[in-house]
């Protein structure tokens, strides 16, 4: 069950605009928004979207005073080509489910079988019934193709069924017609270059106005119908093709698009596009269908997670992790953008989302998917190192704190550029992965470039103050408090990144000498950093308050006024809409969890009652006005004891969108949201971690759940975990057996075999079968 | 000597340039910049500006990423209608510097004598030798008044003298065509909405785009020949006249601008122009320049400056002050900008420098003006409330970072906003107003209520965090380091204010308790407030280190590491352009006096050891990229007897625009350097400290002056100070007797008598004659 979203049918605008982004269907490398074929009521708002992952212009950022070192431009996925558009007429009357009556109407995501439909009883304003069943799949096998299949039954009449779709390269992106940046040119970011009726196929190519990246689509339309008759018309911007169905018959309309783009398909990509076309030629929609199944069920059966007990948070879960893989860039060319490919917000850009909150579950899951997202951020290293010479610095890389292919993109830079932490959490990525894949060349040919160059940065930023390595002027995770001291999170990180970067040097010098020299040569490195390296992580400040015994945020952010959330009204939520950003950095109030993070990546560096006080002290305090806070709270109650809230938390997390919490989940959905679902299962309630010591688990059920189901994949070996309300079944399904940590004992988990570990009392047993 | 400066006449484009600024004429209503009324050559660049102080229209502040109480807006000072033009013909040859030859070429600015010219001996390509005195004055009597008058002789020549004289309502703002801004609508501001020739004046009115504010100019025009004909046109944007008058004759043409606009006008603006014509239509030039004289010798009398063996410096302290008089707004619409009347750079806005380096040159002189500019504060008060409620306090006034009329027009908040300090500052100015008027009315109407809402607000920002006063996220003076915490220079400052709002308080609430009553009615105060401001006050913190034993700049300051100027290239200064303010902010290195500026205007506040260690420390770190910085370290060199220093930060002060040391006058004067040649001088090198406790000096000569004198105005005595080597003499000219202390010693100055102080060995010795 709850692998199909029943997804609402009310017809009023900001219902339609949710279910836009909900049933937004992709693979990675393209993106289209749950829009109707035939449009809206006239006078409703729709965000008609189209997109391909890192496919992007430029735009200019004006700023009123500009300093240097300001990013000039923008970088922005656009909305490209629309080809999801049919009108549907029954006789001499247009379907819409704006006119005449719907007799009934469904909406549905399948995510075990990788299709939207929608199905549709309507009788037209004139009392014809007719069904109508849409359906629509974005490909996971063929990633450029995107199909519609549109079936029409005439119930009480036999009219001529038109199907009149369009190919149009006219396309804009979604502003606000009260957004003061519509004027400066960010809608409308593409020109048609090319358009034609040829091979069968509507050919329509744009060109983006600065990057001058390219993108086609490549149509192929056809009908099943006793007869019909069909005709083009090339226009300047579209192309139009209609079927004149005879009537009487159930007719069948399907649509097969084809996108390509330059990134990934070169100066050739029209012609690839008819290439990929003449592969589809005899394809029907049913087999795509067939398709989408095959790669689900493999997806699924190592990536499903069961919740028995509770189908909403079931569907939550689901719901996440099938976005997580609709949004994911699987080539080297993308990552997975905040909003992945389901909207605008944030203008398609790559933040550490990607590696704190969505990597953990490919990585753990699917490692080949997240080794293509490490790649990314290696194939931008060079923009890493080009932005910190222009913050002044002559070594080492300082990654951008939003991009697509490599530049700044931040317009704000005391909640942007300042979050340098960036650098050290693909890092930390780095070293989760190779903790869990040990991917020994990734490590000698990726990663050594990346944690030495990272770890170098960390040496120009910081500086020894009285037997102490201080970090000054940076933007902790936490945007309410911008621009401070020793923020905890960003140091403890470095520390991590500096002291691997020393790990992986070493282990360099004595296994791999001579890529060692290759890359001491490449980077111009001296053989004295090592040294500052491991010297910096040993003597790494890391603020401690002494009568709270807590870590501080920050070098001063205990000693600020405490924002008193209590009797602040509601309406003044989130708070950034309504005080100046001034205002808030004057008190002790956090947007989203900073230390507390820190706690769960790193939580070797304090003790439990240092973690314990830091939680009860700042969830006081967190507004979570970000999507990026819950789930990290949640994760940590868990880790407490806090079960009550633990779950809660993930309530909150696991239906984020689905329940639209933040209210603007029509602009997108929130993907470090969905990753962080899957974290508050497996790091929450499965208390998995992943350490250079080996991996461990804290399992526990929530209360009114009957079960909870995951598995894992980690050093070669998958394993099923289990957990019940008094045991838990870990079954390692593949690879060599393992020793692991549960619960604080060490185990080994036998191949092929399940371990049982009872709660009996005070302590737990293992039953080996 | 040194009352004329005579500007160079070379005529490449940096200079002319330059000179534009340096000969810019005004009276703090009208500025007009040195341009030449025929124009350059075609392809030299012109800043041709025409300002009425306070004019402005708004425009638009873009953002690439807009917060809370960004401001939308920007108020910029406007160049108005164009009057300067005449081109002069002599025969069929127009009359250019840049063709034929300069036979001899001289340009003076006569700081005692209130007019520019130009005196110039040319031979036409066609050989004709010619004899042009251009002269013109703004009118220091009738604020409205620009006029020019040329005189024009024949030498080997009887041609016919032509002059086509231009009134020019078509007129932008200058923007760099590189700048972004250009794009942006930040040139055109103002429209023509009236143009006739009537009454026998020219008559243009424009109206600004946003603000629908009006200018006026009326001109009327006359020529002194022998036969003339005369001829006007009235154009859509210009009316232009033209006179041909009959050769072999010296020929005198005059031209009287008359500027009224609805902030002083009201609707009738150019009737009010009209009338000021018909009062000003027997008026000859010389009657208006002898005006300018009588003027100028009242304004001198007092003003005056006297350094005696240094010519270059002598000229340096007469030409701020000339300046600073020509740019003061003398009616409570206007303040001084920052360039004065003298460019477009900084938008004419008001600052804070005002307040801390121009206002004590007019409250020790000519208090009337001083005044002034705190009625122009008071009467904005009202913005400043509105400020603080956009920034989430429920109580107090803000002022904006700055502002024409009021709204806060700082387009990046941790170097403009962030800077609270202003309302201390003005708070500061006006304690200092008290202190040397005793001006009791003003202290109930204005002063009372003014440090009340200031003392308000502090409370609203700052917090009691073990015994101390805290004020958090702001930024001082000193724009390398931003958002900081109990920045030394604002705590001390709100001490100041928080002490004076108290004692006003008890000072109203024993005699003027009916004035008290109508106050705090009118602003809402409880009556628990002033004990709040007396207790923030008493507990203020300000940082000290015991180590260093400095008052640290703020928090953290001296944790941070020290940038290495040394080591720094010259071409990286300005550093703000060469790095971004993130690493700025990362280091102990700062763009101005900060602590230091503290120390000068409160230095009762800390011991002499304090204020010496921390004027050696920070002296080490600041790279004085901010114009405002030479003359405070130069006043505190002088307070700690580092004499060398005192006076090489003097000269650099004094001639910082004559010498172009910041390499940017053309884009207009560095008015509150001007101020700070004052302050250098007098709070300097005289040592003059007004405080609650009386006035003070503390003179001492540089070795190479021969003498210094000025004279100061206070609590109603006129006290002229004549410093020399081996003496002092004070001369009592107006007033009471007057206790003051000279070198920490008391004398009491006697009325109309002079009091000599030799120095003799050990003890200074007082001869009262």
């Amino acid at each position: 069950m709850t692998w199909k979203l029943a997804q609402s049918t009310e017809l009023d605008n900001p219902n339609l605009l949710l279910s836009e982004s909900l049933l937004t269907l992709g693979n990675g490398y393209l993106g289209v928004r749950g829009n109707f074929e035939e449009g809206y009521d006239g006078q409703f708002k729709s965000i008609r979207g189209t997109y391909i992952n890192a496919f992007h212009d430029e735009t200019e950022i004006k700023y009123g005073e500009r300093l240097h070192g300001f990013p000039l431009t923008q970088q922005k996925m656009l909305n490209v080509i629309d080809s999801q558009t049919v009108e549907v007429y029954i006789g001499d009357e247009r379907f819409s489910l704006f006119e005449g009556e719907v007799l009934s109407f469904e909406r549905n995501l399948h995510m075990d079988r990788g299709f939207a439909e929608r199905i549709i009883r309507w009788r037209s304003p004139q009392g014809r019934e007719t069904r109508l069943h849409f359906r629509r799949l974005v490909s996971f096998t063929v990633k450029e193709l995107f199909a519609i299949d549109i079936r029409v039954e005439p119930l009480n009449h036999s009219e001529q069924v038109v199907f009149f779709s369009t190919v149009n390269g006219d396309v804009s992106n979604y502003v606000d017609v009260n957004d003061p940046r519509l004027a400066s040119g960010h809608a409308k970011r593409l020109n048609v270059t090319d358009i034609r009726y040829e091979h069968g196929l509507s050919l329509v190519r744009d060109t983006t106005m600065i990057t001058n990246l390219e993108v086609a689509c490549a149509t192929a339309t056809a009908v099943k119908a006793g007869s019909y008759i069909h005709a083009q018309h090339t226009k300047h911007y579209a192309v139009e093709e209609t079927y004149e169905c005879a009537g009487g018959e159930p007719v069948t309309f399907t649509k097969f698009n084809v996108y390509t783009d330059t990134l990934r398909h070169g100066n050739g990509l029209v012609e690839s596009g008819i290439a990929i076309q003449d592969l589809q030629r005899d394809t029907k929609f049913d087999e795509l269908l067939a398709a989408q199944r095959d790669y689900l069920d493999h997806f699924w059966s190592i990536s499903d997670v069961e919740i028995d007990g509770d189908t909403e948070l079931q569907e939550g879960i689901r719901f996440s992790l099938y976005q997580l893989l609709q949004s994911v860039g699987k080539d080297p060319y993308s990552n997975i953008s905040a909003k992945g490919l389901s909207g605008e917000g944030y203008e398609g850009h790559y933040f550490w989302d990607t590696e704190i909150y969505m990597l953990p579950a490919f990585l753990m899951t699917q490692p080949d998917i997240a080794k293509n997202l490490l790649l990314h951020r290696y194939a931008i290293l060079d923009n890493a190192r080009m932005r910190a010479r222009v913050m002044g610095h002559d070594k080492g890389a300082l990654f951008p704190w939003r991009t697509i292919t490599g530049p700044e993109s931040s317009a704000y830079f005391p909640a942007g550029t300042a979050q340098y932490h960036i650098s050290a959490d693909i890092a930390y990525s780095y070293i989760q992965y190779y903790l869990v894949t040990q991917d020994e060349e990734f490590l000698r040919k990726e990663m050594a470039e990346v944690l030495f160059e990272t770890a170098r940065f960390w040496i120009e930023v910081g500086h020894m103050k009285d037997g102490k390595f201080h970090i000054d002027s940076v933007t902790g995770p936490d945007e309410y408090t911008c621009i401070v001291n020793n923020n905890y999170y960003t140091n403890v990180m470095a520390k991590h990144n500096l002291e691997w970067a020393g790990k992986v040097y070493r282990l360099l010098e004595e296994e791999h000498s001579g890529r060692l020299a290759e890359l001491v040569k490449k980077i111009g490195l001296d053989s004295k950093e090592p040294g500052e390296w491991e010297e910096a992580a040993t003597h790494m400040f890391l603020p401690y308050d002494e009568i709270l015994k807590i870590n501080a945020q920050d070098d001063s952010f205990l000693q600020k006024k405490r924002w008193d959330l209590e009797n602040t009204p509601k309406e003044k939520f989130p708070l950034l809409l309504h005080y100046h950003p001034l205002t808030l950095y004057r008190y002790q109030v956090l947007k989203q969890a900073d230390t507390v993070l820190a706690h769960f990546l790193l939580e070797d560096e304090e003790s439990l009652e240092t973690i314990r006080n830091s939680f009860d002290y700042y969830e006081d305090l967190t507004t979570h006005d970000s999507s990026l806070s819950y789930c990290v709270y949640g994760i940590m109650a868990s880790r407490l004891g806090y079960r009550d809230k633990a779950y809660r938390y993930f309530k909150e997390t696991a239906r984020l969108d689905l329940d639209n919490i933040h209210g603007n989940t029509k602009d997108g959905l929130h993907m470090a949201s969905m990753g962080g679902t899957w974290l508050s299962i497996v790091s929450g309630f499965g208390g998995l971690r992943v350490k250079d010591s080996g991996l461990s688990l804290n399992p526990w059920l929530p209360e009114n759940w009957d079960g909870l189901g995951f598995r894992v994949r980690y050093q070669d070996r998958l394993i099923k975990v289990r957990v019940e309300s008094e045991r838990v079944i870990y079954t390692l399904i593949e690879g060599e057996d393992l020793p692991i940590t549960h619960h604080g004992r060490d185990f080994v988990l036998v191949s092929g075999r399940e371990t049982i570990i009872q709660w009996n009392g005070q302590e737990d047993e293992a039953l080996i079968r």
